[in-house]
């Protein structure tokens, strides 16, 4: 049998110690539990980056991998710590809704545990760092063979987060929808399914949304399916590979050129050939 | 028997090839050994960092384990290079006092020896990288069961890093001391141990000595157990997940609001209830 | 026998979930296989950058190790994907000249196949994410012993990169060449190789060709066998970890300072003793 595999995505970053504290206590339970990185760099305390990130990662997964997250703004409070079990992924998780976009995409339930037995944690806890006195531990015990049943009982309430706003179209052919991520390149992946726009072709207009702060702007981008297809520098829309329409500046940064940001509210228009 | 496992801790960063060919150092020595990267963004040359990373990590990790760390500003010059076992914990280190924090903590000595048989390094060693000519190799060949008193003679003095000024405290009730790191999220954590302060209750006032540069500044902190006990923008005062002293803005950055560098001198006074 | 080890090098940074995506399909098509991150820091797209990095770190590893190489600025398009082998390494690139210079370094052609059997990738492929959908589970299924002439046919034409211009030098001792790489410290590794001005001894002018925008610019540097030679702060010349000549501030950002980017032209002279 292969050796037991745990995931790690913290918002912590690689300059303090806190990941490398995190990884001595798990090995210190298991010596053979192997570590796999996903991500130090969720954005401080951001729930909706976290759960896009973990949306679009762990189901690519075998479900025999484990999955620690931390992030946690409500660390040391009264929200709970859970274990999940989703759509075949297990996940070890602060009570605040950065895994309930990966329990949307299946129909069955979520089977959800509160971790109730202080037996499987450290035995002194700081009210700062749960996810090295309390998570790592469990997901040490877990890997050693632990039923999920000991750790605590069952729970049928947790904080959901919103989805990113669906997209919702009008007669006129305009589908509204928000930025629902910006990727390492600046690419802005939005809320709005890849098909429901892209049954025609010619050029599509980016409508976003004026602020108090910004007054409304549009954009035009050129329909293409990978990046590839137009000139540098072009913006253009297109299918993401996580499904969803996507503008991008070709070998550029496409939120820096157009100044946009996660949850700015967009309208897209499919301009008809002539 | 587990795989040996190795962590890894540099300032290398991830652009470049360096820690990458140092991984690929260790696996051709040993392709059992097991790979934990720790960090690799200790800030260039930065010892104080490196020291504190180390205290507040490595005591995380079972005695099996063996550490590499290469922040190493004085490579290729007579500095030595190092073999440590402190506190049930081995570490291959440059003799720049990069580690001695972990034995500070505990009473019995180190054992310490000075690499010299060059037979365990690479054939070819440059003057610039000894990382991943003399001290990878030297791993992968402890992690095949090489015993330390093969590497060399044990050495008895070594430089040593002065810890982050203790905390001393007057008659008036004033706890000094200065800051001893600043984390990811900009949380300031002092060289005063958490219980100096933590006996009462009331506000804490934080006094930053001036400097040539700067005058002297006083501000204002909640106390309390964790971030969520206060509103998102306070500043609070608490116990570190590490033990000491911390000041944190809840959800921002307290470093950057305060103006605050690792080593400023600072002085706590708590406030009576009235 | 060891567990199988796979590399990944990337442009993807790891705040967006693409690297966490490719990790769950080779995890997925094999449990055992073992990851080693060798960066995801290469920056967007960059060529030369991706072929120092893996020129530089890949010869290190011994030859049983396969390395996933994706910076893609092709994704989607008609550029092929190539299984590869030279100097005893093992690599699945886009065919864009990334790993070229490791080829260049021996004397044996390379033994390139395109990647054409689809019954090893998924079976939905994003025209924007080959590395999830074909090179990861290629990798898995390399890692479980498939043959890689089940992969494609033998290819005897691909992209090849410009190697840094090479150092040329002329009767007054004059050498030119271009800088071939800024690491992370900052420090400036040009395309000369170290021993062709280190026969002598005295400092070394740098001469930084001028350009539409800047003028051209001339340092003088102290040569030395390593950083610790020189106060911090001094311009140094030196050979570099990688054999090349190399310029650096001690203990500061050489690159910073002197305003070099990657491939800006120099011309370095000798001083002789007087």
């Amino acid at each position: 049998m292969p050796d037991p595999i745990i995931t790690l995505t913290t918002d912590f970053g690689l300059d303090s110690p806190y990941v490398a504290a995190m990884k001595g206590v798990i090995i210190s339970f298991n010596a053979r539990a192997r570590l796999i990185d996903l991500s130090h760099q969720i954005p401080p305390q951001d729930l909706r980056h976290a759960a896009f990130f973990l949306r679009h990662s762990v189901p690519w997964f075998p479900s025999t991998v484990l999955h620690v997250v931390v992030v946690d703004p409500g660390v040391g409070s009264e929200r709970a710590l859970l274990y999940v079990e989703t759509g075949g992924h297990r996940l070890l998780v602060p009570d605040n809704g950065c895994w309930t976009l990966l329990a949307d995409r299946v129909s069955t339930p979520p089977h959800v545990r509160r971790l109730a037995e202080p037996k499987f944690w450290q035995r002194s806890i700081s009210p700062t760092f749960h996810g090295r006195d309390i998570l790592a531990p469990v997901a040490g015990w877990l890997s050693r063979g632990v039923r999920p049943e000991e750790l605590g009982p069952i729970v049928t309430e947790w904080v959901r987060l919103a989805p990113p706003a669906p997209a919702c179209s009008d007669a006129r052919g305009l589908v509204g929808g928000e930025v629902a991520f910006i990727d390492h390149f600046g690419n802005i992946i939005t809320s709005i399914p890849g098909e429901a726009v892209f049954g025609g072709s010619g050029t599509l207009s980016l409508h976003v949304q004026g602020t108090a702060d910004r007054e409304a702007r549009e954009f035009q981008a050129q329909r293409v399916r990978t990046y590839a297809d137009a000139e540098p520098g072009t913006l253009v829309g297109l299918v993401s590979s996580v499904g969803l329409l996507e503008f991008a500046v070709v070998q550029g940064n496409g939120a820096r050129r157009l100044g946009l940001s996660m949850g700015d509210r967009v309208t897209v228009r499919q301009a008809h050939e002539s």
